[in-house]
């Protein structure tokens, strides 16, 4: 079974209260693609968090002391680094120009995803505006999904990806933030291999896979190619969640 | 830029010896695919080891006194971990059923990508057969790539991809363990974004994006399915290698 990614063109800037479900519709029919079973739709969270109006002018922030020290310690805006905590449950690592959290929605990843660049705020200093990770991301996909799904009549998936760096390699990949339609983790155990041996590796990580898939065609300066189409997602389409790539704390050894 | 992955079916099981370049030659004919310049191949450890005959009968090895120790903290064959540690730098973490190691080839995986399953040997007890990774996946890599290139008269790339696990995440991901003729990591530093900023994010890793895109395809039991056709990579091709993913130890926040 092929697997074939098509970024959608000509997608607009999106600005906050844009209906990405229509969107999202508009583009499929400029590139000529009707949706089908199993299809799923991969969307960059800058998209997702701007149509959810998620921007923060930092002017409009008050950095509290613990912002104002480790905004010292790592040479970053104690302003920004007030909203980075705001978006935290914990600070796990911090050198110059780098903070390590965990993101309130559960998973590691650097300055709680709080993004400066390419950020629109009209009539602005656009220096001043951050932009943040959607609320429930989950619930993000799941209400896309259902646009499409109605408009369509097909059974799909979505998934919303960020990029994120990995702890002892170079370079960001796409990841996972929130998906709705499609498994996040598809458990293999007892499945035997061609030699009837139980497969020792029981879990595969198929929407962060199918995330660092779309992000390599979506580029990373592109805001013009920010939702593509997939169509062969080799795996059965279900309910899924974030939650179930997230690895438990008691079973961290790398905290 | 569309980007397409197509495994190649009925690629034979594969022995010591094997001439992994004419049996995928053999395999694009079948499906009827004339390479083209930019095109990467795609394959699985497995196939690559094997061809390579990094076959060890546990039989045939001594644990050493630390084997023997590591063994019995961890619940596992002293000879298995004996070949654990041989295949590796430093032993980073340990539980029972876990060995996080530094791999002699740089990178952090578990178990020294030592593979007690899917493992081919003839007339012997097959619980008794491990495999290990190739002695220098970049240069398996440009073995095969030289002979696909000499064949087809087409500039490739090929990548050699292992499952891995992530220290926060849940879910093995295909990751790249050699490469030739693809960049391993993308450096997109000073390529301003659509409103002028210089992006934040530097450098993205490809060779890894693809990875994960063709374990999707691949499938885990899939040993059928050890080679994936890939078309609209959507960088351009170069010399590559392994090192440009790894992180230096001394960036390391979390060893």
């Amino acid at each position: 079974m092929q697997l074939t990614l098509t970024p959608l063109l000509d997608i607009p800037l999106i600005k906050p209260g844009d209906d990405l479900a229509s969107i999202i519709l508009l583009a499929l029919q400029r590139a000529g693609i009707s949706l089908e079973d199993g299809d799923v739709l991969v969307l960059a969270q800058k998209i997702v968090s701007k149509a959810e109006g998620r921007l923060v002018n930092l002017s409009t922030v008050t950095a509290s002391s613990q912002a104002v020290e480790l905004g010292g310690r790592t040479q970053k805006d104690p302003r920004l680094v007030e909203v980075i905590l705001r978006e935290s449950n914990a600070v796990l690592r911090t050198r110059p120009g780098t903070i390590v959290v965990e993101h309130r929605l559960g998973f590691v990843c650097a300055s709680a995803g709080v993004d400066h660049s390419n950020v629109l705020g009209e009539g602005d200093q656009l220096e001043d505006w951050v932009l943040l990770l959607p609320v429930n991301p989950d619930a993000s996909a799941q209400s896309v999904r259902q646009r499409l799904e109605s408009a369509s009549g097909a059974c799909l998936g979505v998934l919303i990806i960020d990029s994120h760096g990995r702890a002892w390699r170079l370079g960001t990949v796409g990841m996972a933030i929130g998906l709705a339609g499609l498994p996040g983790l598809e458990d293999l155990r007892g499945q035997p291999d061609l030699f009837g041996f139980r497969l020792q590796i029981t879990q595969v990580g198929v929407a962060d896979e199918l995330a660092a898939a779309a992000s390599l065609v979506m580029g990373q300066a592109a805001e013009g190619t920010p939702v593509v189409h997939v169509r062969g997602f080799p795996y059965a389409l279900r309910e899924g969640s974030l939650g179930e790539l997230l690895r438990p704390k008691e079973q961290d050894m790398f905290r």
